[in-house]
């Protein structure tokens, strides 16, 4: 098999057969083919698409070229849930302890933030003594006596995903959407997911800026995960403004512990409901979202969901203390309230520039393996749509370093645009995508 | 300066600015910008396209890459001519003798052929003793001198379209028009060309099939031409069967000689005659065509445009005295005359399949470095749309191989067509592209 004839053909906008993506990736991760053909061949790919079938293949391909979770041993269909990436997406930190309460096996696999989105795992290490590093089988058995495990990700899990990633990042050739389907379905199908909730997110704050592309995204993993007998549904949802009103690691887990309680933000509360909803559904705990829903809420209102997170952060050495005291958690020596600059409407906020506020006051990392600070954030006082007075709070900063707060204060009022005219605040949930099609919410 | 950045913005299809374009092909060939962002950024041209501005500055780039041959010392303008390849194609063997003897300076570079095509230096070596190595001091001596000289490429010309090209070969994006177009033209500027006539083929034995793609490889390489300060006009000419009757070394020397006399055959001395006109014009020699042209059957009917050939034979070490007895070039031991197997119409001749088999003869290289046989090849009796009879001789095989001419003598039958119904000839010279337009011819 010659692989320039693979590239001509992709070029010329052929389907590619199941072999021949084989040859590609095997070879690549095997050094047999360079990276000069990958690049040339996914420039291809960015230019003419590729089917269902062969991104399935492609994604099949990327699973075998590394090691694979086994889950077998953990009892029940796991789902798993994958956010396409956000600022002050609180959701796995409320959702993992809520459908665990729910009876929905959660065995998580999770990863550490960068640039203006943020990571689980840094979430959870707001927790003194909190430990993700763990043996498969310690993470089973975890899972199996508890309900819930979150485990660093250590296995060298779908290394040509690795690579190629490393490779369409220097070629500007990441923004595809059966590369960038593939290499989401790839790495949940490695780590052991039966079946998969996603949240596509769509706005200023996310990677698909456009609800027409999120929706193309979400339809070609959908169709992966239809394909290779993983049953995967999608929500594209709401990123033209943080989701809830915590952004920050320790800022967050106060507010996860809140929706844990009821008390959360109610666009947090809400999306942490229509995806646990469908965790429950795929999961065999439920028939219908009604149905589901209630058993989240009842999970909420008698403390199970709450005391299963306590339960969790224990066993993973974490100081549980904290869950009934949060301000035990890391907090910051500074609070700078940033004040609205004239009476309106916030009319915009921009998520992107936002999360790069919280990230300069170091909650988050600009490179990989930067250090960060578990204490500092934003907390929003006023979200789109929300009236607010000249001088009244829009936001308080948190931060370690008084004059980074001012820094930032000047860039978080530019993220902000408040006006005269009415606003409506933007739809949270835009659509769910299932193997039957897209339904408009 | 990013590279990933100057890759998007191709591949979104903006043109980049000079130092963008600068930035790529020094990198390259320093070693700073790797293989695969340049085999990305060829398949987002491949796709995208590249603008005349754009096309003219990578051939620039190409030319700085490496050493430029200077003809300065040379008086009068130095017209280069350049053929995209083509079966039997003896043009420049004809044209080189003919437009000096008309006055003009040939200095050319030439190299040697490659699979089903030929190349000068192959044909021009069939003279005993012929040489093109020198240095460019003895080249300019004796353009001075002689009016003519053909050197072989021994300089480090265009190292950037080298590395580039071997890049292309192998991604799949060899078939660009604006990486082709700058590919010729930097090898002629480099080469020291004030002014440029193409000889753009196409047809079955053709890298262009279509008519219509070489009129576009064409525009893009005159507009080039206009933009950098080096007049170029193109024709278009038909290679839907071997140029002229002989294919192979001696053999087209021959034919040449015959046409040097005014005795060649009329589809070869009409495309010299009109390019020839061409470079006469550009050299500032005559006016129109008409004129130019007249220049040229002169120097044929004096007998001055021989005389120059047998005078550049003996100056570059050749044994001039073949010039006047033809039969004492390299011949072949076997003829085998390939008979008609039906009465009717000569009606398609794949160009590039008889290229191939004068190959297998041994006229030509299927790797380079191989050797090859320079009395060896094919003479033509019948060409498209001649009338033949059962029996009657198609083409006489020149072998030193009586098994490789049973070979090829069915090689050679399946790459001719023979019907009942006439047929017209293809049209030799479709149009003529310069500055102001195409006009068809």
């Amino acid at each position: 098999m010659q692989t320039v004839e693979i590239i001509r053909k992709k070029r010329d906008g052929n389907d590619l057969s199941t072999e021949e993506i084989r040859h590609l990736i095997q070879g690549y991760v095997k050094g047999r083919i360079p990276d000069y053909q990958l690049s040339a061949w996914a420039m291809a790919v960015y230019f003419t698409g590729m089917s269902t079938r062969e991104t399935a293949d492609l994604t099949l391909e990327m699973v075998r070229s590394g090691e694979q979770v086994d889950l077998s041993a953990i009892e029940g269909v796991k789902v798993d849930k994958h956010s396409t990436g956000g600022v002050g997406d609180t959701t796995t930190l409320v959702l993992a302890p809520l459908v665990a309460a729910a009876g929905v096996p959660v065995a998580k696999l999770s990863g550490r933030g960068l640039g203006h989105t943020g990571g689980t795992i840094d979430k959870l290490e707001s927790f003194s003594g909190f430990d993700t590093s763990m043996t498969t089988e310690a993470f089973v058995r975890q899972v199996n006596q508890l309900g819930l495990a979150v485990m660093g990700q250590t296995a060298d899990l779908t290394p040509a995903d690795k690579q190629l990633y490393a490779l369409r990042d220097v070629t500007a050739t990441v923004d595809s959407i059966p590369l960038i389907a593939s290499s989401i379905m790839s790495k949940k199908i490695a780590a052991g997911a039966n079946a998969i909730v996603l949240d596509v997110k769509t706005g200023n704050g996310a990677f698909m800026k456009e609800e027409e592309q999120a929706i193309e995204l979400a339809r070609a993993m959908v169709e992966i995960g239809s394909r290779i007998g993983r049953r995967t549904v999608a929500f594209i949802s709401d990123m033209n403004q943080p989701l809830g009103r915590a952004i920050g690691n320790a800022l967050e887990v106060k507010e996860a512990i809140d929706t844990l309680k009821g008390d959360g933000p109610a666009d947090l509360t809400r999306l942490c409901l229509a995806l646990g909803a469908q965790m429950v559904i795929l999961a065999g705990k439920a028939d219908t979202p009604g149905e589901a829903e209630k058993r989240l809420e009842d999970a909420i209102a008698d403390g199970s969901a709450l005391e299963l997170f306590r339960r969790f952060v224990k066993a993973q050495g974490g100081d549980a203390r904290a869950v009934d005291d949060p301000d035990s958690l890391p907090g910051a020596d500074v609070r700078l309230e940033v004040a609205a600059p004239s009476d309106g409407i916030v009319a915009t906020m921009d998520a992107e520039a936002i999360g790069l506020c919280a990230m300069q006051l170091g909650a988050g990392r600009e490179r990989k393996g930067d250090s960060i600070d578990h204490g500092v954030g934003i907390v929003l006082s006023k979200k789109t749509g929300e009236a607010v007075r000249r001088g009244e709070t829009l936001a308080t900063l948190y931060a370690n370093d008084p004059d980074k707060a001012e820094q930032v204060k000047g860039r978080f009022l530019n993220a902000i645009e408040i006006r005269e005219d009415p606003v409506k605040p933007p739809r949270l949930i835009r659509a769910l995508v299932t193997e039957e099609g897209v339904q408009r919410l």
